[in-house]
C-alpha cells in the first residue's frame, strides 16, 4: 500500500438525497473512507409543469458546496458525478447543472433511466453474495428501477417514473396515511408495473434484491418487531396496517423507523407492496450496494468478476495470511470432503479453510473469536447474509466444542480435521475420509501416526469433541 | 508477505514446564502461530544428590517427541532450544541431552543463569511498554532470575538457585500449607536474596516487572477477588492468608487459581513475598514476554530497538493504513497540542493520530469501535496496560460524545480537532490552538472557513460535543 493510495469519489444526485462516497482501492477491494449525505429532496421542488423550483435548486447547490470541499485534490478521472430522475425530468435542469458544475468543478452527467438501472445492477452484483439470476429493485425519490440479470450481466432494464418523494406528494399530499391513500398509491404503482409484468415473469429469477432506503427502512421496522431481515408481502401488509393505525404523518411512529425516513415512508411502502403483488415476489433481501457502488466499481481498473474469489484474495493479502498454509488446509479439506457435501457447503469449506488463520492477525489468544469478529464485520462481497453467518460459525468453532447448526456439522468436522492434519504446516500424505451416517473413518498410511505423538493427541482430542456432537471418528 | 513467511521456533526446557513457540515475522512483528506446553516438572526428578531420575527424563523425552513433529521443516538457523536450571544442575544431564538432541534433531543449549537472565530481560524489553529503569523478576521451577536494566541494556544479572518446584519439594513436601512452612520458605528465599540486596537497592529502578507463571497466577487470584492487576505486598499477604486457611494442598481452592498451578503455587508465593520484602518492591506488573520471547527476538534479523515505533509502523503496514493521512493528523495534533500536555499524553496523542483509521480495515460502519476492538486485543509491544487502555479510549471516542477519563479529555479534544481539520485528506494551513482552562481557541486564517461549509458543519458539531464535556471551542 505504501503511502496514500489513490482516492476515488462517486457522487449521486438523487431525487431524495445527494450522496458522496470517497473510497480507495485496498488490495483490490473498495475501502470506504468517507460518506457525506444530505436529504435534499430535490424531487419535492419539481412541479406538475416539470419546472424545478429555485428553492430546491438552492438546497442542491448548498449540498454541492459541501461535496466540492472533499473533491479538491482527487484526479478528475477518478471522480464521477451522476444525476438521476428529477434532473432527467426537470425542464429547467440546465440552470441547476450549470451552477452545480461550477460549484463542483467537474461535469455532472444526467444519466438515463436505463443507465441508472445498469449502474445499480453493477453495484448490487459487485457487493451481493448470491449468484444465479436475480431481480434487482431500487425505489428512488422520483424513479424506480427494476433489473433482471445473472452475475454481472443484466438481461432486462426498466426505469419507471414513480418514486417515494413524487408519490408522497401525489398520494399523501396532506399527510393523511389512511387506507384510501394507500390504495390509490398502490394502484398507481401497479398500473406502471403492468407494462413489464409479463416480460419479467417470463424471464423469472431465483432471488430478489432491494437496493434502496425504502427497503432498508421496511427491514429495520421488521427487525424492531423481532422478525428477520427478509422482506415478504405479509410483513409489508403488517407494516402498512401499523402505518394506517398512526393515521397521519405527524403521528407516524414505529420502532425502528428513523425520523428522517418518515416523510417518504408511506409512499415507499406502497410502491414496494405493488411490486410484490404485481411481480409475485416471495422474499426480498436488502443489498449492500446500489448506484454509488456501481459508479465507484466502474471507476476502478481491472475488475475481476469472480466476486467471492476477489474477496478471499483481498482478505489474504490485507491480513497477511500465510497463503501456503491456507491453500494446504483448503486442498486437504477438498480431498477429505465426502460426496454428500453439496456445492454450497464445499464452497464455504474452501473459504473457511483459506481464512481459518484470519484471527491471528489480531492475536494468538482467542484467535478463533477474533477471526469470527472480523468476518462478522468486514465487507464480504460475494457472501450473502446466510453464507457470512455460516462462515463465521465455521471460523469461530475451529477449536473447542462443535456448537454449530446441523447443516454445518459435517463441513466443520472436515475443516477441523484438515486444520489438525496440517498443524505441522506441511501437507500430510494422501489421506481418505469416508463418512457413513455418523461414522467418520480416516484412513492414514500405515505407521504414519507412530512418529507423530502430538498429532495423535490432537486427533484423540478431536475424536472426543466429535463424540460430544454425535459423530464418531475412527482412525484406520 | 506473499506465500509462507519463514518460521521461527523457540523451545525452552524449563524446570517446571517445557514450552515451544512457533512464530513468523509479519511486517517486523513477531506473530505467534502455535504454542505447545507440557508440565514436565523436570525439577521434581532432581534428587538431593543432583541426579535426575530416569522417570523425569522420560517425561522430558516424551514431550520432546511432540516438539520434534513441529520442528521438522523449520531451518536449523531459525530454531533455538535452551535448557535452564534443572539441566544446569543435574550431574547426569548429559544422558538426558544426548537422547533429547537425537529426538529433536537439533542441539540443546544448557544456558547459564546469567544468559537465562539476559534472555528473559530481552523478552521483557521487547514486549513491555515501560521505558526507563526496570527490575525484572522471573521465578522458574528451579531458579529465579533478577535483572536490572534500562530499555534494551541490562545492568545487573543474577540467577538464584530457588524455584517454585524445588522449593515446593523442600518446604511443602507433604502438602501442608501452614504458616510454619511458609515462614521457612520465605526465610530461605530471603537468605538467598540477601547477597544481592544492597547492590540492587543501590542501583534502584522505576518499575518492576514479573515474568513468570507464579506472578500470573497471583495476579489471576487478585483479579478474581476484584482487585486490579498490580501485585503488591499487602495483596500477596492476603493471598498467603487465604492459602494457609486451606491448610493443605489437596484442599487448596481459590477463585482464579488453575488446577495445574496448584502444586507449585505456595512455593512461588513464598519466593515472591521474600522478593517484595527484601527488595522493598512497591508494585509489580506482569510481563507479556520472558525467556521464549527473548529467544525468538534473538533469532529475528534486524531488531529495531524503538519498540513503540516498531509497533506503530508494523500496524500501519499490516492494516494497510493510509500513511499520509495518519502522519498528517499526527503532525497537526502535535502542532495543536498545548504546552500543558505532558510527554506521556503527547506520545499517546501521536500514536492515536497515526492509528485513528485502524478500524476502517474492518469496516466503515462503526469504524471507531472496530479500531478499539483491534487495539484492545492486538499485541502492542511498547505499550503498557495503562497506555493501551488510554489509546483504546482515544480511538473509541474519536466520534460522538467525549466519554473519557479527565486526563484524556484534552488529548482527545486535540485529536478530534486534528482529524476534522484533515477530513479533506489535505493538510490545512498553519493553525493555532490556545487552551486557557476550559476554553479552547482555534485560530484560523481569515476567511479560510468561508469556502469550507462541510468543515464548518463538522466544527460546529464538535463545539457542541466539547460543550457537553465542559469545554468551550471558539474559532477566531
Amino acid at each position: 500500500m505504501g503511502a496514500s493510495s489513490p482516492l476515488y469519489a462517486a457522487i449521486d444526485l438523487g431525487s431524495n438525497s445527494f450522496h458522496m462516497l470517497v473510497a480507495r482501492s485496498c488490495h483490490g477491494q473498495v475501502q470506504t473512507l468517507a460518506k457525506v449525505k444530505r436529504k435534499v429532496r430535490l424531487a419535492a421542488g419539481l412541479g406538475d409543469d416539470y419546472q424545478l423550483s429555485l428553492e430546491a435548486m438552492e438546497r442542491g447547490w448548498a449540498c454541492l458546496s459541501l461535496f466540492a470541499e472533499r473533491l479538491d485534490g482527487i484526479p478528475a478521472a477518478q471522480v464521477r458525478v451522476v444525476a438521476t430522475a428529477t434532473l432527467r425530468y426537470a425542464k429547467n435542469a440546465e440552470q441547476f447543472l450549470e451552477q452545480g458544475q461550477r460549484i463542483l468543478g467537474c461535469p455532472i452527467e444526467v444519466i438515463s433511466g436505463e443507465e441508472e438501472a445498469a449502474l445499480i445492477y453493477q453495484g448490487v452484483a459487485h457487493t451481493s453474495g448470491q449468484s444465479g439470476r436475480r431481480l434487482v429493485v431500487d425505489i428512488g425519490g422520483a424513479s424506480t428501477e427494476l433489473v433482471i440479470g445473472t452475475d454481472f450481466a443484466h438481461h432486462e432494464l426498466r426505469s419507471l417514473e414513480m418514486g417515494c418523494v413524487t408519490f408522497q406528494q401525489r398520494y399523501f399530499p396532506d399527510g393523511q396515511l389512511g387506507q384510501p391513500q394507500f390504495d390509490a398509491a398502490i394502484k398507481a404503482a401497479s398500473t406502471r408495473l403492468a407494462g413489464l409484468k409479463d416480460r419479467y415473469l417470463a424471464l423469472g429469477w431465483s432471488h430478489c434484491v432491494g437496493a434502496s432506503g425504502s427497503v432498508q427502512a421496511v427491514q429495520e421496522v421488521q427487525l424492531a418487531r423481532g422478525e428477520d431481515e427478509l422482506v415478504t408481502l405479509p410483513r409489508l401488509r403488517q407494516t402498512l396496517a401499523a402505518t394506517v393505525a398512526c393515521g397521519q404523518l405527524e403521528r407516524l411512529a414505529m420502532a425502528g423507523l428513523a425520523d428522517e425516513r418518515k416523510p417518504v415512508f408511506a409512499a415507499g411502502l406502497a410502491i414496494l407492496i405493488a411490486i410484490f403483488e404485481t411481480l409475485e415476489v416471495g422474499t426480498m433481501e436488502a443489498s449492500g450496494g446500489a448506484l454509488r457502488e456501481g459508479v465507484i466499481y466502474g471507476l476502478l481498473p481491472d475488475r475481476d468478476k469472480d466476486v467471492r474469489g476477489r474477496t478471499l484474495a483481498a482478505l489474504e493479502a490485507r491480513f497477511s495470511l500465510d497463503l501456503e498454509q491456507g491453500r494446504r488446509v483448503a486442498t486437504l479439506a477438498e480431498a477429505l470432503a465426502p460426496g454428500s457435501l453439496g456445492e454450497r457447503e464445499r464452497a464455504l469449506l474452501q473459504a473457511a479453510a483459506r481464512l481459518h488463520e484470519l484471527g491471528l492477525a489480531v492475536g494468538f489468544k482467542e484467535a478463533a473469536n477474533h477471526g469470527a469478529y472480523l468476518l462478522g464485520h468486514l465487507d464480504l462481497p460475494g457472501f450473502c447474509q446466510g453464507s457470512r453467518r455460516d462462515l463465521v460459525a465455521l471460523i469461530a468453532h475451529q477449536d473447542g466444542p462443535l456448537a454449530v447448526a446441523d447443516h454445518l456439522l459435517l463441513p466443520l468436522a472436515v475443516l477441523r480435521l484438515a486444520i489438525r492434519l496440517c498443524a505441522a504446516r506441511r501437507a500430510p500424505p494422501p489421506l481418505q475420509l469416508t463418512v457413513k451416517s455418523t461414522l467418520l473413518t480416516l484412513s492414514l498410511p500405515a505407521n504414519w501416526l507412530d512418529s507423530r505423538p502430538l498429532l495423535t493427541d490432537l486427533l484423540a482430542e478431536e475424536a472426543a469433541h466429535l463424540h460430544n456432537s454425535g459423530l464418531r471418528l475412527i482412525l484406520s
